[in-house]
């Protein structure tokens, strides 16, 4: 399993997502599931992906590969002129990887189920954010539903649910991602430390902004403690239920 | 889809269902998933279930049935002399329905999938708490995991695994499981109102504390909106992450 995270405020874009991969309980690893494509100054592409390992890995080599030739047919993540394009340009590779080893996957009752979230920011557009599926479709956030969700993403949903807003800041809707990754790593043990964070401001064209938060990082290892005490302290001021 | 709780505390037992079942979509109604068998001064036993409605019916009644029948072999509810025994009767009663019906769901390709929380008192016992799978083997909640959650569970979880504590009272850990049904609600279709709930104070011996939360119950319609409001505050409280 995995928990990638993709938020569109109105200063820039947040992502994040866990490193974990797993098959089964006893054989873990940790892969990184965040890909920057980056041309400073004019564009800047994240990428996080959700699902079988093989495939997402095929995916984002089938993207580099293509960014890399010459002779590429089409758009590429480096030469779509939007985010849309570039979107389709993803969804198009899945369909590829697909097609190359879906069957087989399907014969060893192993499954073809990836999905990916890609935003950022091409010059001559605001920043956006997509969600693309394992058919290659996808769905952009819009203002209504500012964040998307890959993977587990059920134990962490509440708080963004009810938390995030539009105007956060940045390092506001850090936190709260990470408010809402903590929640999910307490639940589900294929969710794993470290989480790799990025922040990019609208119009900024880079990447600079990202880290990879380590499981003894001072910050993330007293948020959860924090986190409880707040909680705690929040439902002890609402009115008890008495029957 | 449906969602059921039952903690076990100092004070005594809570337990909480909603009452949505679905068949797709666009059959959706409204039955009772929580049952309650009670010999007053003598024994409390409360009943939730999830999963196939005709099975977990079928198991009920037959339950019923048995305790109806002055011929019945082996113990029933009424009869059982400890919550230990009365978990096996519930996991016999799901074995023989299983027995019946099981076979021709496969065929059809229907679920026979369900489980039930057992909690309750018997007279010379302390209160005890089970969750019953479809096997008919069950777990028993203990002081590590004061509570156990069937169906939709996840969105649920976080809140109830970082505010729970032994020493509640009742009526704090009613809402604790409120704000538990609010989050779940929120992300869930299959999960409805109205909400079950039943407090079960330690040697009382009597399920008179219960009642059914409707959708406009002045309460529970505040307490969303109060507990966005907390969230938020004590989100701002933690500082932010900078990168």
């Amino acid at each position: 399993m995995t928990y990638c995270v993709g938020l569109k405020l109105d200063r820039g874009l947040v992502f994040a997502s866990d490193t974990r991969t797993n098959a089964g309980l006893d054989n873990v690893a940790t892969f990184k599931k965040l890909t920057v494509f980056e041309k400073k100054g004019e564009r800047v592409l994240v990428l996080l992906s959700s699902g079988n390992l093989a495939v997402t890995q095929a995916v984002v080599s089938l993207l580099t590969e293509q960014m890399n030739d010459p002779e590429a047919k089409g758009p590429t993540l480096m030469t779509a002129e939007t985010m849309f394009q570039a979107a389709r340009v993803v969804g198009s590779a899945a369909r590829t990887v697909k097609k190359i080893d879906g069957e087989q996957l399907e014969v060893n009752a192993e499954s073809f189920l990836v999905s990916f979230i890609l935003g950022g920011q091409i010059k001559g557009e605001e920043p956006r954010i997509f969600q693309v599926y394992d058919a290659g479709n996808f769905i952009e956030a819009s203002e209504d539903t500012p964040f998307l969700q890959i993977g587990e993403h059920k134990y962490g949903k509440p708080i963004l649910d009810r938390v995030t807003q539009h105007d956060m800041r940045l390092g506001q809707a850090a936190k709260l991602v990470l408010l809402s990754f903590d929640s999910t790593l307490r639940s589900n043990l294929s969710v794993g430390m470290p989480i790799d964070l990025l922040l990019y401001n609208t119009d900024s064209f880079t990447a600079e902004r990202q880290m990879r938060i380590e499981k003894d990082n001072p910050y993330f290892s007293q948020l959860s403690e924090l986190w409880s005490e707040k909680l705690r302290a929040a439902v002890a001021d609402i009115p008890d239920f008495e029957i």
